[in-house]
């Protein structure tokens, strides 16, 4: 059997049952871990708090090409990844390491530019690249872990309950409109094509902002890369419930508003790559939350009994129409 | 300029210049940073212990073939090379990252009996596989990390002062021995043959032998991946020493002396792969490790004031040679 038979999911269901389950409570070496395969990051105790751990691959002619990516933004955007699946988990990042896979024809500028942008998404988040590996490999692949901290316990994806509140930390779609701008060579008025290309070249993950809320008492999150409908229902699926969003809840820049009219919602719905955070809470610990974020931080929707995994999308007409996406199987 | 004409090191010093220096004490998000690029792992400190955090990968066409190396083995093989970074610093492997690249005709069973390799070696060191990425690549790769604890002061490569004295804890050449048999296709008697190939198939990282001599008071140590005076040449460059090493001193098991009486030594000096750990501490410090260890671990000669990153061997004759090596460039 082939992988593209089976695809993503097919495998980590193989790789699943030969690891095993995770007994309770056990761990490494006496470190009990609290959270193994399936969110943002792994997580595990230690006598101080629950450290988090994350990874992200970018490889040539699957998830960039050299002709039309930028180097300084492929490096600022792997980064910015990574430390975006910490701020879905509440955390603090801390400390990274790279690995190189380069042939052996590649530009010695390309790589300089590819860390420079890695390192100025660090810096804006006081990260540390610490260490990798660099080694010679037919296809250019760059991988990139991080680890992190929380100082109580993590959001997870797998504990929202129907009635929950969902919200959303910021405006959504606009890293979809800068990318449509890049690719159909348009050109929107100044003040918002530099605002949706910058959106699309240096997204910002929400570390403060899953700070506050984690604080505030919120306990399921996860970050929106893939999508605001996908990675919801990724939610439900990964919770057992389903979920109601109401389309013009859904926060849009203006500036996006004004540049794609048509098509800005469907970038909010849609769109990947924005890198914020969506949430679910109950509606007394939702209120404080959104009130310590302010605007655009909004709530959407809300977390029904199901079917698992589907978005209900409820449109101002009335109309309603069920979403369920099991998400981007890299090999089918 | 292109990557194969700086090669390996001169990458790592574009980049570090890239990253510039690591000012005194500073850290990310407040937590201190105290070893960084360079090491056998990265090191920070918490307010509990100091972190350890370390990644290897291995492309296929560069450092496997899928048709020579069992998956199983290559599984093995990758978790013991990080787990023996971690035990080189005197630390405790905890929790580790898997990234997958993979074509989409990898057989699926192939990958399951490479994660049934990485998952025996885990076991064995109390290792959990807590997550990773699986992504779509024309050429496959196999990207670990491994994050650690340290509940003191790390060892490190750069602190090793002349007179101190060097030691293994091991036998060394065995992977080696093994690697010949199955590359020449040669069988030695059943007991030598057995053991030297188990010893290249499923080499056990020295972590127990990390901790000991660790709380014994060793601060300077690296492990043996590359062959040892290859690894002594690393040492000794990033201590700004040198060193001199007695042939006869090294231990060599009795099975790899039966199987290859007149290349044992050649393997013991110069094979890869043992994965066993070499260190240098004052000889108060030195003699309670080895009495820790035990035999067959081994002082084998010391450290002298120089040159920088020579070794020289003593031979039993009262000849001497100078080694100096570079370490294995990826790309030249």
């Amino acid at each position: 059997m082939l992988v593209s038979e089976v695809g993503e999911f097919g495998l980590i269901e193989v790789l699943a049952g030969v690891i095993g389950p995770d007994p309770e409570g056990a761990g490494a070496n006496g470190f009990r871990l609290t959270l193994g395969i399936g969110d943002d990051t792994a997580a595990w105790e230690t006598s101080w708090a629950t450290e988090l751990a994350t990874t992200d691959t970018v490889v040539e002619g699957v998830h960039f090409t050299r002709d039309t990516t930028p180097w300084a933004d492929l490096g600022w955007k792997l980064m910015a990844a990574n430390v975006s699946d910490i701020a879905a988990m509440g955390g603090l990042p801390l400390y990274s390491l790279v690995t190189l896979g380069l042939p052996a024809d590649t530009q010695v500028e390309d790589i300089r530019a590819l860390y420079e942008g890695m390192l100025e998404a660090a810096r804006k988040y006081d990260v540390s690249i610490v260490g990798g590996d660099i080694v010679r490999s037919p296809t250019m692949f760059i991988t990139l872990s991080l680890n992190g901290v929380h100082s109580g316990k993590p959001m997870l994806r797998s504990t929202a309950q129907p009635g929950y509140q969902v919200a959303v930390s910021g405006y959504l779609g606009s890293s979809a409109g800068g990318l449509r701008l890049m690719l159909e060579g348009m050109e929107a008025d100044a003040e918002a094509d530099a605002f949706l290309r910058r959106a699309h070249r240096r997204p910002e993950p929400h570390v403060q902002q899953g700070l506050l809320i984690s604080q505030a008492g919120v306990g399921v999150a996860m970050d929106v890369s893939d999508g605001l409908l996908d990675d919801l229902s990724k939610l439900c699926t990964a919770s057992g419930v389903g979920a109601e969003v109401r389309s013009d809840a859904v926060p849009v820049h203006p500036l996006l508003q004004r540049a794609f009219p048509h098509d800005a919602l469907d970038m909010a719905l849609n769109g990947g790559e924005d890198y914020l955070l969506l949430f679910a809470a109950p509606a007394d610990v939702m209120s404080r939350a959104i009130e310590k974020l302010g605007p655009p931080a909004a709530i959407i929707g809300e977390i029904t009994d199901g079917p698992a995994g589907t978005v209900r999308l409820l449109e101002p007409s009335g109309e309603a129409r069920d979403v369920n996406v099991r998400g981007w199987d890299h090999f089918k």
